[in-house]
């Protein structure tokens, strides 16, 4: 026994977080000990109310504490536009440009063969049933510029071509303050494929 | 609004930890989403619990969820050897070795002019009430190798010097498993003045 027992529970509790190991958890529940009590019982009560309070929005599938959720029921947004992410966090990256004015629907996850995961695994049918009840006009598919997310954008075209909607994928390329020396070279040919007139 | 407000919040209060920025915050915030419910209040729990359960022990000012803790109540110890140190992380560390059979002395901290730090801030006076009481013969100071833990182990000597207690300060030199080549000069020098002969 090194630790009392209600800090060594903590230490585990701390552990079960992603990147945190046995070290990071100890000093992290030590800091605890120094922290004013009102902290302490505002962090406990968070973590209880983000787990307890938030869903997935059923329209898009964005967490949300009300649902709709606030950008699905945002009247000042374009609802004929929709970009498909993975994630809710990439809901958020999207957010964060402020240049995208239309809706999201958050697919939670990609097609993965190799793991196991097929289009009936993630979000895809509710994608599909808005695009005829809301009169969607056109779809970006933002999922990550990987194998995975290359395969469900695929997917999802195939899908909706027939439908006659427009739909894009997001360039790849070079990133902004990015060096060409360092880019690897699929980068380098995605960037090269898709060069733009000047 | 990017976040809706419980995880803000949840956001907020991983973000007062040390070491977590904006960033892994909200990434320890969307992982708790996706945690068990149990989990999470097993979590939360923890944290309120290490908070309000846990105290400083009257006797060494260890950190310990019973008063006196486990290791000044344990009559296996010897109570008449004492291992002087700054911090509840550090008894932890010593405790880990398994080969101090003594007790601890924890100051909470070390002399420091600079960040105006005295001898009566940190827990030296129940320590010097301790070496009348609990007849005790030896003390092995360990402090933090730099200036404030030297400082602290100087004041303590000229202290309990004059009641005729031993008095030693752990030793200074290269870690094992460490590198010559990699050694600052202080580690080097301190490591040649406390050679042992073979």
């Amino acid at each position: 026994m090194y630790y009392p027992e209600p800090i060594s529970k903590l230490i585990d509790s701390f552990t079960k977080l992603p990147g945190i190991g046995p070290k990071t958890a100890a000093r992290l529940a030590f800091f605890v000990l120094e922290m004013e009590e009102d902290d302490v019982l505002d962090f406990a009560k968070s973590l209880v109310s983000a787990k307890r309070e938030l869903t997935h929005c059923s329209v898009c599938g964005h967490i949300t504490d009300q649902d709709p959720c606030a950008i699905c029921q945002d009247e000042q947004r374009d609802g004929s536009l929709i970009c498909v992410v993975q994630d809710p966090k990439d809901v958020i990256a999207m957010e964060k440009m402020k240049e995208f004015s239309g809706k999201y629907h958050v697919l939670h996850g990609a097609i993965s063969p190799m793991d196991g995961i097929g289009p009936e695994d993630i979000n895809i049918s509710t994608l599909i049933n808005r695009l005829k009840d809301e009169g969607v006009e056109e779809l970006i598919v933002a999922t990550n510029p990987n194998i995975e997310g290359e395969a469900t954008a695929m997917y999802i075209s195939r899908l909706v071509k027939p439908a006659g909607i427009r739909i894009s994928r997001i360039a790849h390329g070079l990133p902004v303050g990015g060096d060409l020396e360092y880019a690897d070279e699929v980068t380098l040919s995605k960037a090269m494929e898709g060069r733009r007139e000047l």
